[in-house]
């Protein structure tokens, strides 16, 4: 009587999953719905099923193909580790390392997606069903998928390993879904690790997606879903949270470290939030609202933008520039207060040569309230930053513990253009620092000490 | 040596747990205990067990009782799938469905309570225990509890299928308990999803509690518990979240969607926190604190109402006209600070007929502080939002993103009425825009842009 | 073909789990190792591994040492239940009680630590490995562990097991790790939870850390990690969250409760986030920051501060007073911002005698900005608040919701100390409630009411 809808890839009949897990998954697939047969059995019928991968390696050689509700694929371990430092040391090294390659119950991506073809087709997990309803309750847990390589992306500036290029994508959800959840999973060295059109009710919760050419993309469309208490990092040319046309997302309690060329980029997204979080950025642009975003909250999260300070990646960035902003907003009714921004950077970096940098810059829109934030600016003297800096790891905790010997950097805290109007600024910067036309926004300015 | 403390439902010698899994649960906890013998074996002797539900449809016909300590039921899914939408697509269609049913780890419900009957009796899993310690550690995890049915609730109001009544209740927890865990569960159509007496140390994290006639209930008392990072919306007849005389109540990181008649209801909670939620309703009165309410805190919250998209459910509501308030606080010293707040809502539904909203309603009280806080009113041509919207998803996210062509509604951001003094409020709406008696209240009105 | 990379203790060869799972649990990891022999076959060769521990009491006599990466230590259950309660009980009521230990997966820790002894000999769980890459993806998951008794610590203020003193720790990872996850754990009466040197990319979430001496310590330095969504509270004289020259660390959705002579204690740390969570304690010190501790933001916490309600630990504190601040703040720009207070205690409980409490104390330090925080009060009549408890659940929750009849206390919201100049302290205080120097400091009151 024991329940048949509980499969351990390990265990199946069809396939071997070392050299191919999407033929046994596959397969696995089709024998639940062979057994699936009637809509309403007693008010039943189609329940789902699990399908378990034990820790270990599985080569994935073919696309898996999702088209039933109510199925879990679970693992025993998200297992991360940083395949971008191992990369950046020199192969001879290699012998003397004792792991080379991520772990958990891991997917080896072995998908050749050719260059500049459909992305869909380089997806380890691809989930599509027509009709009525949408899929519903897929759930992702606790396993790692692992993109292996990165590829020569042909522009010239990255070494190979370092382009967050190869047309691999971990979950590929291509339509409408309701209730789905991914949880507890590691994605690593994928150029998309999360995307998913036409999102309801999603949870992508407490994940580990980490170099990544982009983490999580939400296109199409979406409602109320939530992005939370992930730990997540895009490469620097892609978007660590990127959604699109949504309604009602709630990105929260994330702490979200460089790269991205964005942290958070949101497209004609309205009524979301953007609390609690901790965001790190290596270049301008960590939050950008293009299109028409309106009555969003950000709130209570840390934004830090500082300079690279690892060798391999400093001679990458997202080709934004200081005047952009690390907050760009365009639309109306935004609501930006209680957050807490810290720039650091020499003045060496600062682009154009001698620029203010802006902090907050709003585009256009009116209606939008920024209020509350403590922004802090500093500059440090070259090249002291990775002095005596033994490994990534300690250039970048020195780099984030630098606050003493810094002098003070002139910034624009919020700039505010001649397009946007009805805006409202309050304590988010003084007099001097605050960009805005009086006659047709309003201004209090952060009470200067001694003044 | 194999533990004998696992238990699969599908391999228990007692029951059938496709016919009635409550007998099958009640049988393995009476084996669990009947193994207890010894309190106090070596410093051990009663550390509980788990019961699997591997995915499948369980029909339970018997309540399940819990009376012993540690104890984990899990499953393998939580199962959602909206059944509200399917009840409300002719039956004609029924044929052509994918999936008629919620899935995973699935409980349906087939106790038959009687109308008006004793509420714990239509509660498929029912903890109580009596004498000390209080009974601690019971965790639920990933299965999905299924009430099946909506029926006929005498009001003449809703359909039988959305009258969000049937005396069904997921989860009952009778009296005193510790350290709980609800984590990764499903809750879809019962009348009360989760109801408990006397919470401590309770976490409710991580579920999908939805189309429920209510979510959660903490009643009784309580403490130091937290509800978190849920997607979850009640019915237009009960709440999302009510708790009752609890100290140190953390709600945050939710998703609470439509309906709900509040999305949290606070009856004499004093020094709790809302925080970084997302709220979405479609009726004034969207966070009520009712008695002696204090020293709470609302904080970095999104809140949204605006009008019911979906035709099914366009007649229902929770009977609170717009001068409620979407907030409507009693209580003394409580904070609410920072959050944003939009109503968008055509003139025609205003009630009473072309009333100015309430936003913020300080009902009564001393010492509350409103502050930071950004409202946005907007209105919105009748009919317009629903056109072309081909389903239920479509007509939300496209009321959800419909921020373009809407003009300003006048609203009273804050009222503070005649009962309540000693009370501040700043930049939370401008000199027009709140009401209170500043003699005995402070306030501070926000800038006007242009002014 | 099955996975042999799953290992449940109770069915593993060598040792018995039950009498010392630490030999079987080591016996278990060389077995893991002697199977990873190669390096990179075929891109992949050293996975890691479950070990299961169903639920259970098992004693642990050997140390755990755990040095390779991708491990998984799952159990059953998290089984936490009130120990101390128990131990404050006459011994002769033991017999009428329905459990006297914790359950679930449940390590009994049965090691002998030497009195002053290294302290790393007595933890349960030590992992450290040497050389590169770091290691990796260490998770801990729904498992109890017990340290089962404190001990008279010679110092003479508390019974022997309310002294949170045994030596003994849960976890302790002594060197630089990545990507590890401690998840739906329970610890119980150990004199240290969690301790951590070096953490990168850390999660610790979801878990119940509670009557230890100390619950997390973060030493050494670290970066990029989480402290999410736990329930948690440390001993009269530990932390319950420690860090130490960290940078870019998220603490937020926790609720912490007494005692902990810290809720949060930073040193140097940078660039932060407490955000969202729930603090309540029965002393000052609720927050310290020391050292440099500069750029972190304190925002949309709930702080309570009130006397210890429970007779067995009313003898006890931190020894500190009522001018240290609930909030001890020495460091450089730091935001804390949107922030609830409440402290209540009867004045005959101040100390020294006839002081007016600190709340927020700025110590040194400049640009720190202090805004929009609400600091309620209140002081009530000797000993009212336990009369009739019938327990230390009823004494707590009775306290918690003691508002009622509360009178005002006068307090100083914020004090920032000759030494530290070129802060910001805007609507934190009236202009009596604030002592700062304003020639150096930039200060705005928050109105009065009525004024």
């Amino acid at each position: 009587m024991a329940s048949k809808n509980y499969y351990d890839v390990t265990e199946w009949k069809i396939g071997n999953p070392y050299e191919d897990i999407g033929e046994v998954i596959n397969s696995i697939i089709a024998d639940i719905k062979s057994r699936q047969t009637e809509l309403d059995v007693n008010e039943g019928g189609k329940p789902g099923a699990v399908i378990y991968i034990p820790s270990g390696d599985y080569h994935l050689r073919t696309q898996v193909v999702i088209d039933i509700s109510y199925l879990k694929i679970m693992g025993a371990g998200h297992g991360f580790i940083s395949s971008s430092i191992r990369f950046n040391i020199p192969q001879n090294e290699w012998a003397e390392l004792h792991d080379l390659w991520p772990g958990g119950s891991r997917i080896l991506v072995d998908l050749m997606p050719e260059a500049g073809g459909e992305e869909a087709k380089g997806a380890a997990f691809y989930v599509e069903r027509s009709g009525d309803p949408r899929i519903s309750s897929v759930e992702f847990e606790n396993f790692c998928i692992d993109g292996l390589h990165f590829v020569d992306d042909g522009l010239g500036k990255a070494e190979p390993e370092n382009t967050y290029t190869n047309g691999k994508t971990g979950i590929y959800i291509a339509g409408a879904q309701d209730s789905f959840r991914i949880t507890g999973m590691g994605f690593v060295y994928l150029e998309h690790g999360i995307t998913i059109y036409d999102a309801d009710a999603l949870s992508i919760h407490d994940n580990f997606i980490a170099e990544c050419g982009n983490c999580i993309e939400l296109r199409g469309s979406g409602q109320a879903s939530k992005i939370t208490d992930n730990l997540m990092g895009a490469g620097y040319k892609g978007y660590s949270i990127f959604a699109q046309n949504f309604g009602g997302l709630l990105v929260t309690a994330n702490n979200i470290f460089p790269r991205g060329t964005s942290s958070v980029h949101f497209d004609s997204v309205a009524r979301s939030s953007i609390t609690s979080n901790r965001f790190h950025s290596f270049y301008p642009g960590m939050l950008v609202f293009e299109g028409s975003c309106s009555e969003n909250l950000v709130s209570s999260n840390h934004f830090l933008r500082d300079h690279e300070p690892w060798p391999p990646m400093q001679g990458l960035d997202n080709g934004l520039d200081d005047l952009f902003g690390l907050l760009n907003i365009s639309g109306d009714h935004n609501s930006i207060v209680s957050n807490h921004i810290s720039e650091t950077i020499g003045t060496q970096y600062i682009k154009p040569e001698g620029a203010r940098p802006v902090i907050i810059h709003v585009v256009s829109g009116k209606g939008n309230h920024i209020s509350n934030n403590h922004i802090v600016a500093t500059t440090e003297t070259a090249g002291e930053q990775n002095d005596g800096a033994a490994s990534c790891f300690s250039a970048q905790v020195g780099a984030l513990l630098t606050t003493d010997r810094l002098a003070e950097l002139e910034v624009t805290t919020v700039l505010v253009e001649k397009e946007a109007v009805q805006n409202t600024v309050l304590d988010s910067g003084s007099e001097t620092q605050v960009i805005i036309d009086k006659t047709v926004n309003a201004f209090r300015g952060t009470p200067v000490p001694g003044v």
